[in-house]
């Protein structure tokens, strides 16, 4: 699929098959997460890929509206190494969770390419999710991922709306709506 | 260009040529940021498109390493809408950035499949990148992208290195590296 069609077709789903995802196509993903850019190239990021169904309920558990990442036959989570940009300086809130959300993106599309699903999940108790996931003190989970092929026969055609562009995008400075 | 290899071919690139980005493949760059998936469908980020070179100078004096905004015919701030993510319990400060940085990803994958190169660049002084694009009260510029054709031959070919997936990877929990 080309890239353009990828990224404009792309849904987040939270619906998915025991189907697995297949080894080459799980390679894939990783290695796509790998290459994304990063500040510096400081690759502030680390992934824990998770199939066990018992270690997946128990991170649900850290998060709301998590039943995905428990039905997802493959969850990832994106692990924010703490002293390549995650705290320090206001600026660098952003590092960190920006580099992984293009990580992310690179992972849902390359997986969406081969017809696989996907949904990120937060996790509001951050400390419990370090705790599962056995993480050293100061390294905290961005986000999961959740992967599987999507369940049922509509799955991949449910839309949720977007804003109009011409809300969305300004021209050289706030609110001018015209280039 | 497939998806895949866009996403694994992907470099980030300060180095411009002058060449204005066509206004077709500007559309499906701005497409592929408003189609990016945000949490709760939530749509926390807004764009503000510049091409005008003293907007973009001033800007780029808001952050450290930014002569590519400078030298780029285009440049798009991606703006954090503080009710809808960036703000509040201490998870979601995770969350507003994570977005933005997936919608920038897809921005750049867009751009790259039309041969067009592009670099994020951090606003260290937030407060000063808001003024200069007239934000309101609370908004903030989670990150720039500087877009354009790269300059010179082997531009492209530039790589960073990665660190091994080895090393990038672990499987269920911290440090365990083999499935």
């Amino acid at each position: 699929m080309d890239t353009y069609r990828s990224i404009i077709s792309k849904r987040d789903t939270r619906s998915f098959s025991a189907q697995p995802v297949p080894e080459d196509v799980l390679h894939r993903i990783l290695q796509s997460a790998r290459m994304a850019g990063s500040a510096k190239n400081a690759q502030p990021i680390r992934l824990v890929a998770l199939r066990d169904s018992a270690r997946k309920a128990e991170l649900a558990a850290c998060g709301q509206f998590t039943p995905h990442v428990v039905s997802a036959p493959l969850v990832v989570a994106l692990v924010l190494v703490p002293e390549l940009g995650v705290v320090g300086a206001p600026f660098s809130i952003f590092r960190g969770p920006f580099d992984a959300g293009r990580a992310a993106q690179n992972m849902m599309l390359t997986a969406w390419e081969a017809g696989i699903a996907s949904c990120p999940a937060s996790m509001h108790d951050a400390e419990c999710a370090g705790q599962v996931l056995r993480l050293p003190e100061g390294h905290t989970v961005a986000n999961l991922v959740a992967f599987g092929y999507p369940a049922g026969h509509d799955a991949n055609a449910g839309t949720r709306a977007r804003m109009p562009l011409e809300e969305f995008v300004y021209w050289e400075e706030w609110d001018k709506k015209t280039p």
